[in-house]
């Protein structure tokens, strides 16, 4: 017999409770295929036992490969309530590198969007343990591969409720591999509790409501969605789904389905405030942004465009964001300028997180000085349990007892931390340390730019230098050197980069991070290793 | 090595973070004292450090019979923090039933305000395991027995840190005495980890920010005011303390500290509309009522004062709340008083509780037909362990895998339920079962009417009859037969009373239930039993 005051926590619990209190409410708005939270919930229990009559049995691997399809958001459910374990994939993966998840995760069955099977049609030989591909047909593009159409996969199940439960609330419930800039990727698993309890962490400080509007410009695939594929079920808000980014057609979709929130990275973000279609959000709108330290400057355009923001930051291995920028009331006295600089922070842990850490390498906390750098250290129910089958990656990671992020910051005296770099991206500069996001900051605050990065180059004297890669806004002109003076009229003049690049685009991910490594391959090439 | 992934659920976490995060703000504002989070935290460290030095070892009991106190927020946190457990004391029960408590719950040391201290006097030699008393003077009264006084007590302590942590989330944290109508107060034990789960669902519920003020209208010692000691604390949020509720000090604290939330018992939002000082709050202002149903009239009152109404329904054994009344999308185009009509309702349970079920004898679902009437069961992560040192009370309690809450109610088609009556309220007249509820929201929607209550009487023919007792709105003047014709326009004639008293004050525990059976025990004077 079940506990009766100990219940195992999963999202599951969410989706039951939301279908049962909003039954005939739009659960998922997209133009192809809608859903009511009734709907919903029985479509994860007819995928369910569409897996179970698949031969998919508990703590099997369910790869999905799909853009922010309604079938995405069913997945998040409909696997677990197999007791299986999502594998999201991310969308912008070369054929190889989907092959090595598959492979690595064992995944015995692909869903995979019929567009995007054009990935699988290659490696399809090289799949050692996926014995079924089941294909989403949303754009009316024929599967280039065989497989099972959705709708037959489907027809093996059907509504007969399941329990909504788990018998251990550690079990895995998803594994999301790392982007792997350097080296594989590697499999991070969440459990039922992780994600339930940093679902509830991200409801409560994006202050969902029932009647939260969620626009999903944020890939599902990205840390299951930072967990609000599941925190908005548990609210019961609206879901909007959506196929594929574009700054304009967001817009269209912001005004016609009165969205209230939306997450993203601040490239996304700096997109909308770009946007010819943007305008003054005459509604509470909250947009939650993390993956890449928003700059002083795209903070003031939201703060113009009526938009509250809350800074979060975290990592795959954090169930996507794990600190958030909690405003101080101290803060209203500050000029608006100041106000933008102290939202740039990186903040503090979130509700449910354990108190985060900035330590030397000795494990000691730096001083809360706002200079030295340190490396950003977690603990808690919303730090991933491992990597799958990877012990060693994983006591690596989890050395000293807690995870280490790869994330050097500075702690200020009031207890927030402030990103300075990657370990992989800080630029020793003759003995001295250079942020690439200090000087990024300071290089997008010039009137003129609309992005720009900075990564470390080779340099005979110094050992390393600066070297910046611009995006200017349309219709604008500047000269490379007036961007450096700018940048020394801000910083320590020996920061400042000794050239800089106007170019057309810059390499991303899928999720708008922007690939410093490849700009720095680039100038590397030719020389044997990869610092000086 | 505590594990990375896994941190046991507890609160003690949400003030730890508060004081890292707003150790500058105003933790708990009281004239005689205020705290900021830094020094809240600092008080219940020091609270943990002078219990350890007075002798008291994890697990034992502290008691503290303490109004809404600033030293009674801090006791939610520093008796935990010695893993204590705390024993909150209603502070109007009588001197025998207090004896009851402590001697039951094995309470080592006792926290109590000097003038409640009175209470203690005449039973100070019957405590078989109160080793030590210590005294909080807040009124300048000087204690009437033997004790430490609450400085020097705190004086044995220091700030230096303690970890936040518990090594088992299931460790009970505190034991609250049901009220106890009909035979001896049970023992109901909270974990921490359900007082963690159940404040998220409070501050999510409640719709809590960093920015809420909230007022101390629900006493503390009520389920931890309903783990609103907790929550608050966890959002960051500010608490205004309060010695005792005075409708119209009430009042003039809401404008003047510009309270954003308050929780109370219908009564007291009774007292507080018809105060003379209420007024139309003209900022957003939420209170939470649960304890007894609220009728739609006292709803509507709500609503003509911009107040934000969220109705729950709990009990001690859930940790107070654990149903809401959701609003629905689609009860925004009914008429105002079904609206009204609608929030009534008890609901469905709260998003982080399973759930809940309405059963009838042999544990079957009633049906949903809004008229049916069964047994409201719980059961989840905000159902209490169980009672203290009682386990035949505990295995009658959770019979069949399910808390049993002995409130009846119907189950409405779309999953709300509404009470009917507690098991020993209901009228059963000629066979036909009538709720007195139901009979009270038609009385008090009478013009004139205030309050009212309506028992059983004993009757030759029909076995019972209800009768009601009302108290009028000031100044207003009406017959009772009147009273009587209202209620036969809005129910079946057979539900009206036979007879009504006007009264001038109805009888009513501390959180402002009526006690019904103080009124049903004048009139059943002389009858053997009290049911015919």
């Amino acid at each position: 017999m079940m506990p009766v005051h100990n219940t195992q926590l999963t999202p599951l619990l969410f989706l039951e409770r939301s279908a049962d209190v909003f039954p005939g409410k739009e659960a998922i708005c997209y133009p192809r295929a809608s859903y009511t939270y009734r709907e919903m919930a029985d479509a994860a229990t007819q995928m369910a036992r569409a897996l179970e009559a698949s031969g998919i049995a508990p703590g099997d691997r369910v790869a999905a490969l799909l853009p922010n399809l309604p079938e995405m958001l069913v997945a998040h459910f409909g696997v677990p309530l197999r007791h299986g374990v999502l594998v999201s994939i991310n969308t912008r993966l070369s054929s190889p590198e989907v092959e090595y998840i598959l492979n690595h995760s064992g995944a015995r069955m692909l869903i995979v969007d019929t567009e995007l099977a054009s990935l699988i049609a290659p490696i399809r030989d090289n799949l050692e343990t996926v014995e079924e591909i089941v294909t989403v047909d949303d754009t009316g593009t024929p599967s280039p591969i065989e497989s099972t159409s959705y709708a037959d996969f489907m027809a093996r199940g059907n509504t007969d409720p399941l329990p909504w439960t788990v018998d251990d609330e550690d079990r895995t419930i998803s594994i999301n591999y790392t982007s792997g800039t350097t080296g594989r990727p590697k499999g991070v698993m969440y459990t039922h509790r992780g994600a339930y309890v940093n679902a509830l962490g991200e409801v409560i400080h994006s202050r969902h409501s029932p009647e939260s509007v969620y626009l999903w410009t944020l890939p599902m695939f990205h840390c299951n969605g930072w967990c609000t594929t599941w925190g908005v079920t548990a609210i019961g808000g609206r879901h909007v789904a959506l196929r594929a980014i574009d700054s304009d057609d967001v817009w269209k979709l912001i005004l016609a389905e009165r969205i209230s929130h939306l997450n993203a990275a601040p490239t996304v973000l700096t997109g909308l405030a770009n946007s010819p279609e943007a305008q003054k959000i005459e509604w509470p709108f909250t947009a939650t942004t993390a993956g890449a330290p928003p700059s002083p400057t795209v903070i003031s355009q939201m703060s113009d465009l009526g938009i509250h923001l809350v800074h979060m930051y975290g990592l795959t291995e954090t169930y996507g964001p794990h600190t958030v920028c909690e405003w101080q009331p101290t803060w209203n006295e500050e000029s608006g300028e100041m106000q933008h600089r102290l939202r740039a922070r990186q903040g503090v842990a979130m509700l449910i997180a354990d108190p985060i850490r900035v330590v030397d390498d000795e494990m000691n906390d730096v001083p809360r000085d706002g200079e030295t750098m340190g490396e950003v250290v977690m603990r808690g129910n919303n730090v991933m349990k491992g990597y799958y089958a990877d012990p060693e990656a994983t006591e690596s990671a989890f050395r000293g007892g807690w995870f280490h992020s790869g994330d050097l910051a500075v702690w200020h005296a009031d207890g927030y931390i402030e990103l300075r770099d990657r370990s992989k991206d800080i630029i020793i500069s003759g003995g001295e340390n250079i942020s690439t996001i200090e000087v990024e900051q300071a290089i997008v605050s010039h009137p003129a730019v609309l992005e720009g990065a900075v990564v470390a180059v080779p340099h005979e004297k110094w050992g390393e230098r600066p070297k910046g890669f611009v995006i200017l806004k349309p219709g604008a002109s500047v000269e490379p050197e007036e961007i450096i003076e700018h940048v020394k009229s801000q910083l320590a003049r020996f920061k400042a980069p000794d050239a800089i690049d106007i170019v057309d685009e810059l390499p991303k991910t899928s999720t708008g991070k922007i690939q410093k490594f490849v700009l720095r391959d680039k100038e590397w090439a030719g020389h044997e290793k990869r610092i000086n």
